[in-house]
């Protein structure tokens, strides 16, 4: 038998670039995708943040997010354009000197070769990367992110930045993946919320959710109960369908 | 002639509360509610972030965006479980005292009254509201909003809080309204980063940005100039214009 580890899993925070998303003229996409890849490894987002394309404001946000998480992922803000501050701002924040790299030069310059696309001024900036930053692969559009110490830096375009994360997480730890059970109770909230914060003193290590509903003229409350023990787990929902019969 | 303000528009901030969203089992829908009801009205959208159900991580958050912004809106964890804790948390942020207040009760009390329900003690945590407070009307299902000097604090599911909104946002002064356009060209971002960013240096009051689209086998750039004075934008786009002939 295995014995359990009781390390805690790692944390993560998220870091979304981009005036767009500010202004309401895009919906962010990301945040909701990288949710569900860390929760399916085991890696716990703690919090998220969307600022706007503002140097001290990026600055502010990775300085805190990286000394308070194991893990920031940050999206937007590493194109070609004037606007494209991220990697800058990044380097800044991590005291790390940014020039040109050779290695992203390359990889730039094969991609457009291949194309008879001239490697211009603007779209060499993209190979501005920290110095002891590794580089984060792009399928896409070639042009790479980079990790530099806990900051992983990447696209804001929504397949560029899912591909991007497809190759970095099998290289970072996970942990204990988090279980997740649902239960469906035709009742308001205002009637479980008694039974539900007895269930959940009863049960600490577990993070027990109440979501109502309204659908079809049906008043209800979906619970969410979530941990790493699925004894656990199924000893509550046990608890609390004996308390709420279907 | 009206002479033209100098004055800056509002700022805010907008503040997700709930382990849902970081688990990625629900998606915010929100924030980009907010923000593009924020724009119409011109109170700039500069921050948002999303917290857990957490007691220490929603003070943190709400005292830093409170100090930062004009205006803090949140959503989520004002219902009758264990888990809402928002109301709460924003009190002790502020430093205001929380209780059970006769005018909440008396909303609640004639809303159960009236459906036949029992405004048991569960039911009656909605009525918690910190002194000082101005309570924010709930169309939809009565359980009241409050505004706490600039904090605005309001209900996660989408319908309530979007009718919240529809009610708070009338009593907020706005800004400038923001003007935007928006450019097609069908170039990547690499070739039109150059004169793009002579642009931007040309019109410092004016916000540029360039968003890279890929559709039906087209690659381009959709240039989006934002800014509060219309014959600026207009000029700016002209330049444009000439340099990207359709």
């Amino acid at each position: 038998m295995t014995e359990r580890t009781t390390a805690p899993n790692p944390t993560a925070a998220m870091l979304v670039i981009g005036d767009e998303i500010l202004s309401g003229r895009t919906r962010d996409s990301n945040m909701h995708h990288l949710a569900r890849e860390l929760t399916l490894r085991g890696i716990e987002l703690r919090e998220s943040r969307v600022v706007s394309d503002d140097h001290e404001a990026i600055i502010g946000a990775v300085r805190a997010l990286s000394a308070a998480h194991d893990h920031v992922f940050t999206s937007g803000g590493i194109g070609p354009t004037h606007d494209d501050i991220t990697a800058e701002a990044v380097a800044e924040a991590m005291g790390a000197p940014i020039g040109i790299r050779d290695d992203a030069r390359g990889i730039l310059a094969a991609h457009y070769a291949a194309r008879g696309v001239e490697l211009n001024a603007a779209r060499l900036r993209m190979a501005r990367i920290p110095e002891g930053a590794e580089l984060i692969d792009n399928p896409v559009s070639a042009a790479p992110g980079f990790s530099l110490r806990n900051v992983h830096v990447m696209a804001g375009v929504p397949r560029i930045f899912e591909a991007m994360l497809a190759g970095l997480l099998p290289k970072i730890p996970g942990g204990r993946p988090v279980l997740s059970q649902s239960f469906r109770i035709e009742r308001g909230e205002g009637d479980v919320a008694e039974p539900l914060a007895d269930l959940a003193k009863a049960h600490p290590t577990l993070a027990i959710g109440s979501y109502p509903f309204s659908e079809n003229g049906v008043t209800g409350t979906n619970i969410v109960i979530r941990g790493a023990d699925g004894a656990e787990i199924e000893a509550a929902l046990v608890a609390l369908s004996e308390q709420f019969p279907a």
